[in-house]
């Protein structure tokens, strides 16, 4: 169990974030956060803590600040995965990180084709082809164990709270006919995900995903929809008529 | 020490390849080796060891066969990275995999930003502009230890043995005039990056690098020169006069 000091940077809404809240949930533990404006980032953010200026960031260590305030002392860490697998394994109790090397690689080869399936966004913020992710969605849901359970096997890992995220935010999208694809082809899409029998492996998992305390606790849908409703919105249909 | 079956398959002058085999180098073991010819991938390499057809991969585990008939009772494994921190698990002599999870933290934070040095290939292969690389270089030197040391302190690991390969073919290309950009923006980035006080940890980085025993092992210079002299060639100047 960690005693350092920790503090947590974040922002809300955030996928990647969300990455590492849940594996704070699933350790029990309860960071000082602290949240950054992405639209307006305050300058000590940029100088003493992330210099690319990314949330989410930890400053881990070093004497007991104000978040405002980081301590040279404490040492600055960024990047999602790398905040995953660091909070993972400052409390081995959430259980999230596999004890042998062979399913901690398969946990990382999951969660790396799982990033694959990020083409996603270009679907719903630009209407671009669903073919990079509907593939790539094919790809994961052939590394899930055939008769259930999670990412490697029997225990939750890293590799679904990398995931859960992601897949989460393309089922609330699709499902809500949020996005600047064709509303037709975000049904067709949607039913094959999230209906058809050619992925019902993938429904399975996402169910018990849905299902996780530790997911239901980071994942607020209410807040996700408004905002996504207020920022990716349709353009009216041009009219070309002369 | 591993004493399960392993087969690395792999291709020649690979830097992702490079990556793995400086950890095997590192742990002092040699593995069963299978070149594959990436312009004329076999079938059963795809079909039953890496769906995705890339090199490195990893079967590990099962019964004794050979590589060109691996077993379905092996683990497949891929990507450079999650092969990476899997060889150095699998051999903790090897002292690659830091025992702190703050250093394992850094290391992998060293890891990511090191991977933003990506773009000096469309510079290498299309001319494109150095902004990019200069930048993330620039971001990495300052992540070193100020006083001397590797990516993270006093000692070699997974961080170097990601990022070597990469800084290696960097400097050669650059070196030896090799590329699609400017001959003199070639040489002002050689000299920015491998001469200038500016950039001086970064040579002595650099130096330590190409000192490692590790590293000399798995470096082709001669092998890579060829071959990129081969196949990366200038155009030879349009006449636009009419």
């Amino acid at each position: 169990m960690a005693t350092q000091e920790l503090t947590f940077y974040t922002a809300r809404g955030s996928p990647f974030s969300e990455r590492v809240e849940i594996a704070f949930e699933e350790a029990g533990v309860r960071p000082t956060k602290h949240f950054i404006d992405l639209r307006n980032k305050p300058d000590w953010f940029v100088s003493k803590v992330n210099p690319v200026g990314e949330i989410p960031a930890i400053a881990y260590g070093g004497p007991k600040v104000a978040p405002e305030n980081p301590s040279p002392d404490s040492v600055k860490l960024a990047e999602s995965l790398v905040l995953l697998e660091f909070v993972s394994e400052l409390y081995p109790n959430a259980n999230l990180h596999p004890k042998d090397p062979v399913d901690r690689a398969r946990a990382r080869f999951f969660i790396d084709a799982s990033t694959k399936v990020s083409p996603f966004y270009a679907f719903i913020l630009q209407g671009t082809s669903s073919d990079g992710f509907v593939k790539a969605l094919r790809n994961l849901q052939a590394l899930l164990p055939p008769g259930g359970g999670w990412a490697i096997g029997p225990q939750f890992s890293i590799a679904d709270a990398a995931f859960a995220p992601f897949l989460s935010r393309l089922e609330l999208y699709l499902r809500n006919d949020i996005g600047r694809y064709d509303p037709a082809e975000g049904e067709r899409v949607y039913k094959l995900l999230f209906e058809s029998a050619e992925f019902a492996r993938l429904q399975q998992y996402w169910r018990d995903i849905a299902a996780r305390p530790s997911f239901k606790a980071t994942f607020d849908e209410a807040f996700l929809l408004d905002y996504a409703r207020a920022h990716i919105t349709r353009k009216a249909p041009e009219n070309n008529s002369t």
